[in-house]
């Protein structure tokens, strides 16, 4: 059994990893941290964990953890993770950040959105952890950059008309909406039961969320140029969930039976993508606790443009559950292991 | 006092129309029908309205409820309200059709998105009712066709846009999510507390929405000229509430500020629709149970697009109370008369 | 007309009182005040008010605001209320109180389930403003101590039960379940939308929670001797409401139809008190935004126990429309006015 | 691998049945069957089970089914179940019944609750599968009456006090309150998400619910003399759980620490039941998606009253979950296997 710490593990995806690891036979969850929490058992903040997990909670010194660990999973905010991660390295563990430290590889890129970033030369030196699109690199590293949930849900959305070459690239947008679990577990007004529930908003308006340049990296690597896209996010009164719909402009004339098969053929063997029948489209309660991204699509014929639809769950394919599918590629277990969970509906 | 009479009074709208002219002090609703519920109590089906409203529902018979009506608000399904309309109309009544059926100006367009119409001569007859934009016409109206909510919305949000030619016609998305509310009350499975809560989805993807027509015959004629868009709608896992955002392409390039000023002097005067404060975006939280229009909107400085964001309450501005606006211009009333209700927070 | 300050505007039930008296003819809020958002419009802390409530939110000085004040509502937690009222007293204002400082007639009851009273010496002065038990002493009231959201709902279920005598007092049990805005708008983990939503739960189990004292004042009160209940509270994920289900054993067999005809008897007249017809029981979705209480019973023939089931909406009369009611026996207005709004449905 | 069969798989035990056994390494769901949607793919009716299960379902031909299975799951509502319960006992199958139509012992009982029984005899044959109170019975067993999720949290809770006789047996109340799930899915109005949503109410008040009689009978068991209890159910808007508060009044003094350690030694060992640490209460959101039935207790140090609050999934271990734990007893296996999974949180 390979040990692993889950560093940050008061938050939601922290105890998502414990749910999931918790039904991988090759892994045992051995370390667990939280800094406001620390000394209190993991299943006193989560009650749902009680009788399965009831270790107790570290503080979080890189050196001791990584003494006991051979996998460790850093579910803390942007700036926390890059720095301890590097600790974690230099001790031989592997990390699977679930921050947003290390997805970028540009440092200047990183300046701008976030800080002056603290290592910057591990960030060519992680593999940005979306299987879909790298596996074989993700399968030598030993830093995965987990990627964020809006850029996993556009990304796969995208992927098959980018590498294609079909669409016009400054075509593209992308309205998100997602699910509340994904502002996190801080205490603040704005993410009160009462300020959320019944009410539907958009939130970083104009171009300046955080995932952009995350989105953008990968949508160019996937194009062999520069792309860059119109992104709204939205806040949906639902626990989890993220539902991209995203617009695009071929080049040329295309037929949504053509689309259908380029994608069907594309994610042909892709255990976590399901490519819809044509003429259907996903819903969030349908991957609801699952590793699965459902994505449908079609083309708007009076207009031209083509429409993507992808929904996942933001706790599980967009963050902890990718994050053990980087887990066993970078360990050589089968990708699917701990992973097969059907969703849960209702 | 006006006498009202509410055709159609069992569903979500005609409820709300209660509740709003409830407030009203120059109406009274003096008639409500029913076809499945006639003989009941309106508060038997609608317990809220126990002690204040318990008059008996009635089953549809046109001639006999317009001869005790002033004003008749026909809530009913498309093809149900033209079988009626032009028996109140020649009876006297004045009609506020909250169907879609006099929506479109053309009778082949709604053959074409509906089906054959039943008084063809009636679609140039009616007024479109969204008194922002044809305020004078409505005043002189028998027939007002109340707007959709989407449309409301939609056209709402790109008015300033369009009337002064600023952006590229053919560049217009709107992406548009709305509470369950705007399904019905009908027995469906899919409308199911469990279907529907927790999850988030798309639907009619493709430009298949028969709001389409409407929306874009009321574009084009504020712009000028034949006006496309893509539009696709949303379910949100909430009881009320529409939110739209929408992208367009400016012809040139404009700043938010000049953008903000436009929004604010177009909509100067205007007792309902509410431009936010620059860097401001609305939630459909915060116009709950009001006639608000609530109008938030910038340029994306990376990609020159346009976004707007426009959000109401579905069964206010997006139905009934917007029916009331459009009773009281029909009537010489106040605008407002009625209709000064807060939003409901939370 | 009258002007009206609130302080501690800031809160749910601030912002309720602000909507209810923005329907009522004969006062207008001039003042508001809020210690977190001073400075700030109370727009920018509530949107939903936006151009009809722009005004500035004040410190809490309370003779600045007691001079430009006839009546103040005092919504502030307990402890900071009592801090603030005598100066209001002083000043010759009207107060009516919705923290809890003022319901408790004894100093040492108030100390043993709070803290050390601060002016004991109006605990007796204040009159307990439940209108249906005593509209004239409030008529003549200057301080006014707003009853809690459940104590509303046990009392006026049960009263009519005491006054006659017919149950055993001791057999009394109250099962209460809340909406999550009666929890405030604190900035707290645990109501956070992911912590409430798809959850319920039972807290202050076993006779602990605060407005245990003030239900058994009142009961005993009714009955002409010492009550002891058992309440449990309950945490429902939804905004608003409360419902409570009482159980009660009664001193010799009663019917369903006599217990009918008491309630009806005795709400007679009472306009916020709608007594259910038999075999209907409430749902706090038939009373969202309106100041009613609705009550259904019924006896269990298996046990011969009494069953009361009543639902009100918990930011109105449980707070602020109960406190508008106050105000308006106080102030000598109709009870009723700018209370008769139906509820908001769906 | 068992080949089992899941008659009645197109409503929520249905499709969760199939969640868990997914989950399960000894058995196989080869047959799903569904009068309204035979032909389809159960992927179709549950797009959430989409390339996991795409088998085909089927009309429900008992004979044709039972050929192909070892077990059989029947999900159907009562009387569509002893229609074909016998037919499967025939062919030699084990049946874990979900419905109600086996669970009272009693023929009379039954004719009084829903209608006359179709096979009367079985009523002593089938087992009353609740394996907390006889699991030996279970194992022996081809027909298993799988319990109600009211009873299964009303049973749990009070089980200890029955068995040692704490407790007045004339004094049991349970307050109940379930999620929406528990209405099954069919096109009601009343299920609608806004009829439902943002409303809390109780039904079925009076002693009138049919899950009394099984109630009854299994506390009568355990008391060794008939007991008769009040029992009141509600509806939550969330989508799954219920939780049981129960009162009931000691012989003689007893304090929470003393039922403290009674309950954890009378569960000691039950891998489903959590009964959580003094002051500690469940919530329904910390067994979501689990077969846990979390406990907590404490005395009403004011009335002397016990309250027990008790909380589980009502399509887990109130339905799907514990049929599978019985299906485990029945076959053999490990009780807890397929059923290890945590709670799903948020």
């Amino acid at each position: 059994m390979l040990k692993v710490a889950v560093v940050g593990a008061s938050g939601y995806t922290g105890v998502e990893l414990i749910r999931i690891l918790h039904n991988h036979p090759e892994v045992a969850v051995t370390t667990v941290t939280s800094e406001q929490s620390a000394g209190k058992k993991i299943s006193a903040v989560f009650p749902s964990l009680r009788d399965r997990y009831d270790i107790q909670l570290e503080a979080l010194e890189p050196e001791k953890i990584a003494a006991k660990a051979d996998i460790v999973f850093t579910a803390l905010p942007h700036k926390a993770a890059m720095a301890v991660v590097p600790t974690f390295l230099d001790k031989g563990c592997k990390v699977i950040d679930l921050s947003a430290d290390y997805r970028l590889h540009d440092a200047a890129e990183y300046a701008s959105w976030y800080e002056e970033h603290l290592n910057p030369e591990l960030l060519i030196h992680a593999v940005y952890g979306l299987p879909e699109v790298r596996r074989e690199e993700i399968a030598g590293a030993d830093l995965v950059a987990n990627p964020g949930c809006y850029p996993t849900s556009v990304i796969l959305g995208l992927m098959p008309l980018l590498k294609e070459g079909l669409i016009d690239t400054g075509s593209i947008i992308a309205d998100s909406k997602s699910g509340v679990s994904g502002a996190g577990r801080g205490a603040k007004v704005d993410n009160l039961y009462c300020e959320v529930n019944e009410g539907f908003k958009a939130y970083g308006v104009g171009g300046v969320h955080r995932h952009i340049p995350e989105i953008e990296q990968e949508l160019s690597l996937l194009a062999g140029k520069g792309v860059v896209i119109s992104f709204t996010p939205h806040l949906v009164p639902m626990d989890r969930g993220i539902l991209s719909t995203v617009y695009a402009t071929p080049k040329k004339g295309v037929t949504a039976a053509q689309l259908q098969s380029l994608y069907e053929e594309h994610y042909d063997g892709e255990a976590f993508v399901r490519v819809l029948p044509q003429g259907n489209f996903p819903s969030t309660g349908f991957v609801r606790g699952s590793n699965f991204c459902d994505i449908g699509l079609t083309v708007d014929q009076r207009t031209g443009r083509i429409i993507i639809v992808s929904a996942l769950d933001n706790l599980v394919k967009g963050a902890s559950g990718q994050a053990v599918q980087n887990m066993n590629i970078v360990c050589d277990f089968p990708e699917t292991m701990g992973l097969e969970l059907i969703p849960i509906y209702p």
